[in-house]
């Protein structure tokens, strides 16, 4: 490997991803037409005559994104297909086409990857998707998974991360913390089944939390259910990394800071009881947590009555001129800074 | 893992990657009517009004695809690019916009990252492309890039791999098995490299065959060349896996057969000479060594004689009446049957 440097600076894990991206597409232009959104946004968009395109590109690896200790391979599949579907939807476009590339070692078998495609072709059933092309590949060790998604629309508003604007509403759908809290039941699980293999553990009372980290749900009903009650987002991103780290990205977008109240954040009861077990605090559960792949958007403050009479969306805060000035709320009325922790890829221990 | 089969048939080294594909995807069906070709082309085809659009993916692994002990970082993100690159040209297309994505270990440093994408920047800027999106993550171990690569037209003649006809042409652009010729040199100086460190070989006869490994160039300018002569492929290929496994991909989908001609294989004499003192006949490394990223096609029998006059293509072969029947003519008057021995991920020791 060419490394030049051997100063702790250039290590990688010095460095955010937003500002690794930064930094090495820095020098890149875009130079044609049809680019309307290029790096920067949770999907590109490109134009063509009437239609526009959203696409997004993930990567998952084994090990780093999930465990198959506890993770069975259709619910993978799946999965790797809803993170892909949730970008475009973020953007207000639905979904229609993906590419499947895999990169997988001679320890798993052929029933193996069909069980793995199973869960993409259930997912492609679900979300009305068709699987149009990619790769199959070996790799020395493990498994690894890219998902291209390519959405298309003629009428559909484009919801880019950065149109927010001062005292527009806050707003989140679903509730929060549910998938983090299904990960610590799995993770505990292994352990214990690492201790005591004949163990038989009655998991019904975190089905919800569970379902959530293995089968989350991108909000594609929600985008219809904007468009019906004709509430705009003026900006729109996909919870995948923590509420806090999706302000971050939101904020810097627009150029504005977000106030939220904690006691605003939409949690379950059940999320808060399995909370209570692990002694985990549900608000940082909620802001730090990641995978819920809910929508948070920025909308006028005409809509709060709207929102306000919805079951399914949550205002949890409001956009102020300041610049860096995120901040939370307490439950005490405590003011505390709402850093970006949610999931960095190079900084954390995953 | 959820492996429920430990068959001996059952195991990925059983199976190409052809048949590999096949059977895990074999219950997908298209529900769009934008979806104009799907899994089993080089690249899909997407239709939106008047444009179509050309979308490839691939996935390229540490270990398999590239050895970073003799690949310089920028070398391999330009390749990365042009791989994917190739494929959309191949259906006759330009490309347009790519998004990468990249799995990297911490053993990386930052300014390794910036020399891979200093390659892949050239190649956007050599080919005329946007960089628009991808994701960036963290790996245990090793580099993993996936490309996506796009490419739209609104008047050019979608070319796929099955439009064959009996008593078509058998084209190819070119030469062929220098790169392999270059990865057997470089295969080499690792070896004496690891023996003597010291050691300052002398690559410059090489470097023909180390460029055409290191450094493809796609060729869009061939696709510019047919229409300029306006000769029109009938279905068309790129060699990525070797001539012999591209004659059997295009067989395949036209159901139909290439009797080539041993002696009509372009290799250029730097080559043969590299072959000569690896004592590796020529044609096999044309027919199974791959990488070349030449276009092989088939056309009518009309344009022979535009393609004779040719220096960039030369006639190989023509496309018979029977199925399973892709054979050679050797130089010594032998006819030997074709099988796909080119690179297959699951049954080579790559």
């Amino acid at each position: 490997m060419n490394d030049k440097s051997n100063k702790e600076e250039d290590n990688l894990s010095n460095i955010s991803e937003v500002d690794l991206i930064k930094r090495i597409t820095k020098t890149f232009k875009k130079t044609k037409k049809s680019t309307i959104i290029d790096i920067g946004d949770d999907a590109a968009l490109l134009n063509f005559d009437k239609t526009n395109i959203a696409i997004s590109q993930d990567i998952l690896v084994e090990g780093i994104h999930f465990d198959l200790s506890y993770v069975p391979l259709k619910h993978l599949g799946y999965k790797s297909v809803v993170v892909n579907i949730s970008d475009i939807i973020s953007m207000n476009v639905k979904p229609s086409h993906i590419l499947v590339s895999i990169a997988v070692s001679n320890r798993f078998k052929i029933n193996a990857l069909e069980e793995l495609y199973e869960g993409i072709k259930l997912a492609c059933l679900n979300y009305n998707i068709d699987l149009i092309g990619g790769d199959t590949t070996s790799s020395n060790k493990g498994l690894v998974i890219s998902v291209t998604c390519i959405g298309n629309t003629k009428n559909r508003k484009i919801i880019e991360r950065n149109g927010a604007k001062i005292n527009d509403l806050l707003v989140v759908s679903g509730d929060l913390g549910a998938a983090y809290m299904g990960l610590q039941v799995l993770e505990r699980e292994k352990k214990v089944f690492e201790v005591n293999p004949n163990s038989q553990p009655d998991l019904s009372q975190y089905t919800y939390c569970i379902q959530k980290q293995l089968k989350p749900e991108p909000r594609i009903d929600i985008i219809d259910y904007l468009e019906e009650l004709k509430i705009i987002p003026s900006s729109m991103i996909d919870i995948s990394d923590g509420l806090s780290t999706e302000i971050n990205h939101l904020s810097r977008s627009s150029g504005l800071s977000f106030h939220i109240n904690e006691d605003l954040i939409p949690v379950s009861e059940i999320t808060k009881k399995v909370c209570e077990e692990f002694k985990i605090d549900y608000s940082t559960a909620s802001l730090n947590g990641g995978e819920d792949y809910e929508l948070l958007f920025t909308t006028s403050k005409r809509n709060l009555k709207k929102i306000k009479q919805s079951q399914f969306l949550s205002v949890i805060g409001t956009c102020v001129n300041n610049k860096n000035d995120n901040c939370m709320i307490t439950s005490l009325g405590q003011k505390i800074n709402i850093n970006s922790s949610g999931w960095d890829s190079f900084n954390d221990n995953n």
